[in-house]
């Protein structure tokens, strides 16, 4: 820490890495964490000691010569209502990201890794807009939950020509199946709000998607239904965490045909 | 063409290979060509020619010894109605990729290129089911055109807990803006159908996304439509073809916050 470095975040590079296996990030974002100068890494604690283990595993094989940097990742208020909760948590994180960046000994671009892809159901892109002054941003895209979700069950995500909807466990809950949705694909669900569905309603469901741990279930709702909420409960107590996602098609024409 | 080489697929590996750039695909990609005996790559005609040299392109980075066998691409019978045209031609590409495998002078995986992602709009998996004997079969996920869209833009794809529907251009023209959707994702749409939308309107769109051609264009619908279908038709006279989508918001809550 001798001369001033390069405090400001001028370049902020948000690399989707995929949904667990260091082989779903893409040529683009293995060159970008290459040509990143310094690489904010978070660090949530030990439960999830084994995503820290992966975001290793891809910047070793990388080869990138970047700066790391951990930062503590800081918690949600729980006093707070839900919009203000998530609203102070990203204000939290922007400043964590400028004050880690206090560390850094070189001038450059500043990666961060995003898992599976930026776009989706991820707040990086809302953190960094309240970085001030605005760095120039660039996204690098990775695979989703919901493509590693479709691979591993080879299954198409659309019927022909169908639409798709993508939601949350909570609107599923509060508003029941999508109107006019063939194809549903749910996120962020740690109720099983699946339950509450049609028995006839088809499912697919998988965990740690793409890593060594994946785990898949399919079936309609009332056949597989009470395995996966048990599944899930056992999977999340090995390892501490889990990670989930699932499709569901209507009963009568969920073949994907 | 000595001793009898399998002409049967037993293991037919479909590999997405993103949206246009060689990096879009991931090491697993990668590593599946390399692991392939067979690559099966079609033969549109000379109108994409920048898509064969792209597949190309890929097969060359990955450092593959695979046996590349070239088929024709067979074209839609316009006499037949909508479903009973894809069915013929999905039952035709299937015949094509078996006689193909006439050539084939080795055993092994049998491999296949896809553009984006096989689960989205992608026929390459309803084809597969086709062939007989059944193959097994393996799917690796690739960066779709939603996600160059949204890394191009910089944009997140969902708002905040927000749905996001995914449909085609001859949906909306037919059904109008899907009932209850924050957000909507059009692809396949040749028609330009976003004209018909309200002027205020959020439109993010995109073409040759991730390729050195990619045209961006983003504002509400009234200030820009003009400009995208003037844009649009320019650019696909200059190339001959060519692979665009959009990501719409309504025009009141529709900064992604």
């Amino acid at each position: 820490m001798s001369a001033a470095p390069a405090h400001i975040i001028e370049d902020l590079w948000l690399i989707g890495i995929g949904t667990g296996s260091p082989a779903h990030v893409t040529g683009e974002g293995m060159q970008a964490l290459r040509d990143a100068a310094v690489i904010l890494v978070p660090d949530k604690g030990d439960d999830k000691g084994d995503l820290l283990a992966l975001r290793h595993a891809i910047l070793t094989q990388s080869g990138t010569a970047a700066q790391v940097i951990r930062f503590e990742y800081p918690v949600r208020d729980p006093a707070l209502p839900y919009q203000d909760r998530v609203a102070q948590w990203h204000d939290e994180i922007a400043r964590r990201w400028q004050a880690a960046m206090a560390e850094a000994d070189r001038a450059g671009p500043v990666a961060l890794l995003v898992w599976g892809d930026p776009s989706l159901y991820d707040s990086t892109l809302r953190i960094a807009g309240r970085l001030a002054p605005s760095p120039r941003l660039r996204v690098v895209p990775g695979i989703t939950a919901i493509q590693a979700l479709t691979a591993a069950h080879a299954l198409p995500l659309n019927t022909v020509n169908g639409p798709v909807t993508i939601t949350t466990g909570r609107r599923l809950r509060d508003h029941g199946w999508p109107q006019g949705a063939e194809t549903v694909v749910v996120m962020l669900d740690g109720e099983c709000a699946f339950r509450d569905l049609p028995a006839d309603t088809l499912i697919w469901w998988g965990a740690f998607l793409g890593m060594p741990e994946q785990i898949l279930v399919h079936g309609s709702v009332g056949d597989v239904a009470d395995r996966i909420v048990q599944t899930r409960a056992d999977a999340r107590t090995q390892h501490g965490w889990i990670m989930d996602t699932y499709l569901l098609r209507k009963g009568a024409d969920g073949s994907g045909e």
